[in-house]
């Protein structure tokens, strides 16, 4: 299998095709250099030439003459995963979906819109039809695709409440193209969507999705300072405990993380200070403020409905979620993270164990989410780099510990999530993606099933620098 | 002090009062003939007049004059409570609120209105403005009130997601009026709201409420069959904890109570079925299903938006909460009920501890609800009943097994909650009702302090027959 470029270009002149150099360059990329180890792996990771199909239509077109000419197809959204999802290991081409960005129909609990439409566009067209929003995004919202979060994410902002990407019902249908020699357009609901959801356009290109939607509401930021770790993290559990509480958002900050990396909330707080993040709904403000009044310890210093600073910090959620890495990383680029989940009921303990272990080396950055029903943690803890070996332990300790690490360090679909293969995944790229065409050197099962997991994957057909 | 009903009705003779018998009779009573301990003991009770404000200024004209005349005043809405709640034990006056009905400003989130609004009609006000709906509601909904439900009420169609009106941010605002010389109105939000919610309105009258709102969607009502009771509760259980599917009610019904007293489902079902009752999201209708799929113990036997019986059975939330109890009633006046909550993580193993020693004296019927964040279980047990002691023994054995009771065989606000004065309350109607004249004998703190709770309180003030 030789990759014809030449011909596949030829073949697909007509449609919008990115040839400049730096172009192509920056659509090859994605926020992949939070990882200290992922940096020098993929930093030279580039594709060919790079096509931005108008339609379902083109796009299996770009797929019938990739497939015909062995071209691998890497399809992205915004790029602003930070495993390298969207990377062209192989080089061949990037299917940048960022026209496609129409919205259909929007209904009672739902919409239905193509890949390449901007979160916040979304949730805008959204709003101004019917008073609705999605109901959860990451923090990436202003510039990331709702195909990219649902093809690369797993929940964000909003997962205090709905929970992840992954459970039922918060993805009702997903329309997918395959990599055939006469692709195919598939619709799935229920059990099938398992098989392309969260996927990195392995196996099928989303072409079309619905989601549900949540009533979209004018969420007032709070920003509440404690001296006390404990308190910071026991107040934001807490608060997702209050069934009648409507809120978007609850992260917590170990000091001295808000002090240190968020330039305009720093003149508000102290090197002690443990801040705690939310996204508040306005009619849950009187029982907000309640459950705040019996916790004197914390102070309310930020209320983005009674402005009181000289300059307004933004957005609480871009504090949040992998902003939180990026703001550090920004300041000191020494700083790289973990993706940890601490499950329900021992989630405080755990995290109290970790700091215990590692602070300051490990910094807590959690975010308050449900997982089964459950409210639990997820820590994006901010870690000083040192060494691979040293991350690496790091990560074991968790581990052994009791907590799990989707770890942001590896490139594949398995490393970065549960550490084995996805049998559903698997099969579904078998019939859809027979060549291995999409997205090469993303899913171990694919290409080395008997692998031990035992160090970082380095695929071989990466293509060197 | 002796009331003065001659000088009251004369003093009120431009209002809308009731002076026929029966309907004095008729709107003196609630449905308190659930138990057959209260039925003997409040079958007479019989306020002197019925008078029936159309304005808040009506109601301090009212409580003005009664005050002054020492004559006891008992506030109701549609008198669908089940504790003798909205009974005038002294007689004097009942307050009935049915003129006070208007529905006020809906804004994004919330409704301001009047307490004699009905459910349904709140509901369908904020439907038509803005798609929205309260976030909870009783059985009752078609015939109760706002005021009625927040003043003796503690939860219903809804808690499976929002937990209970004591819960924060599950009431917003009350407006209160009290019982003085020159009646104060008082506005409530916060801890405040604690003094007057489900207070049977024996410390003031609430003459304005500001309720949260939820969307409003065209809920589907699901009946699932089982076999098996456990496999029924463990379903109703788990779904209410997959945090992506929007679900309104999960009822559980061992059998034989389906078949035994539910005349329209009768048909669809046998003496063994043990059934669910859902309210699902249509945009969760996908997710639901697939979670079913992997249930294949659980028959879906009625969906009302396939429907496929000759006659269908109606709403199904008509089938749960206290209708349940209704409905066995209707079929077999020996049945009476409990109402029990087993707290998570224990819920489903109290529950199997309970069936095991009393079935089938004690059919299981489950609500399952949210508490402190947890999906638990509301029992509203129907008790096959031969004697009170029989009655209080199995009330005794679920609370020496953990279960938490709220007696519904007894009309004072403390049996009927948690057996202990609540302080806010007392301390408030020592304010707002110095004479003690809002709907006497209901607060035993008020009247005997230090009452033991080693039998049902019998209050000395109760007219006799």
């Amino acid at each position: 299998m030789t990759p014809d470029i030449a011909a596949v270009k030829a073949a697909l002149a007509h449609l919008d095709i990115e040839e400049r150099d730096t172009a192509i360059r920056s659509a090859s990329r994605d926020f992949f250099w939070y990882s200290p180890v992922l940096k020098p792996r993929l930093d030279h990771v580039r594709a060919d030439f790079v096509v931005r199909p108008r339609s379902e239509a083109e796009v299996i077109e770009v797929l019938r003459v990739c497939h015909a000419h062995d071209v691998p197809v890497t399809t992205r959204g915004a790029g602003t995963g930070n495993y390298g999802q969207a990377m062209p290991l192989a080089g061949g081409c990037v299917l940048h979906l960022k026209h496609m960005d129409k919205v259909g129909e929007i209904a009672p609990g739902r919409v239905i819109c193509e890949p390449g439409v901007l979160l916040k566009d979304l949730d805008a067209a959204c709003r101004a039809h019917s008073g609705q929003e999605l109901r959860m995004f990451s923090s990436t919202w202003a510039t990331a695709t709702i195909g990219g979060f649902v093809a690369g994410g797993s929940g964000g902002v909003g997962s205090v409440r709905w929970g992840s990407l992954r459970d039922l019902g918060n993805i009702i249908r997903l329309r997918v193209v395959t990599m055939e020699a006469e692709p195919r357009v598939l619709e799935f609901r229920g059990e099938e969507l398992a098989r392309v959801s969260h996927a990195y356009g392995t196996n099928g290109i989303i072409t079309e999705l619905e989601m549900p939607l949540a009533p979209a509401h004018d969420w007032v930021d709070l920003l509440v300072d404690f001296d006390d770790f404990d308190a910071a993290m026991g107040f934001a559990d807490d608060l997702a405990n209050e069934d009648g509480l409507l809120i978007k958002l609850a992260s917590v900050y170990e000091a001295p993380i808000a002090h240190a990396y968020f330039a305009r909330i720093k003149p508000h707080v102290t090197p002690d200070s443990n801040l705690v993040g939310l996204m508040v709904a306005p009619h849950a403000m009187d029982g907000f403020l309640t459950f705040l009044g019996r916790r004197p310890e914390g102070r309310l210093i930020w209320r983005s409905d009674a402005p009181d600073w000289d300059r307004a910090p933004g957005q609480v959620f871009e504090y949040g979620w992998n902003h939180t890495t990026l703001r550090a990383l920004k300041v000191d680029p020494a700083i790289t993270y973990l993706q940890v989940r601490y499950a329900f009921p021992e989630h405080r303990v755990l995290v109290r164990a970790m700091r215990e272990e590692f602070a300051p080396e490990v910094l807590q950055h959690l975010e308050v989410i449900r997982e089964n029903g459950k409210v639990s943690l997820a820590g994006l803890s901010l870690v000083r780099f040192t060494t691979e070996a040293r991350l690496d332990e790091i990560i074991r300790r968790h581990e052994e510990a009791g907590a799990l690490v989707f770890n942001p360090h590896r490139y594949t679909l398995e490393e970065g999530g549960r550490q084995k293969a996805d049998p559903r995944q698997l099969d579904f790229k078998r019939e859809a993606d027979p060549k291995g065409l999409l997205n090469p050197g993303k899913m171990i099962a694919w290409d080395d099933p008997d692998w031990s997991y035992d160090a970082i994957y380095a695929w071989p057909g990466l293509r060197a620098s």
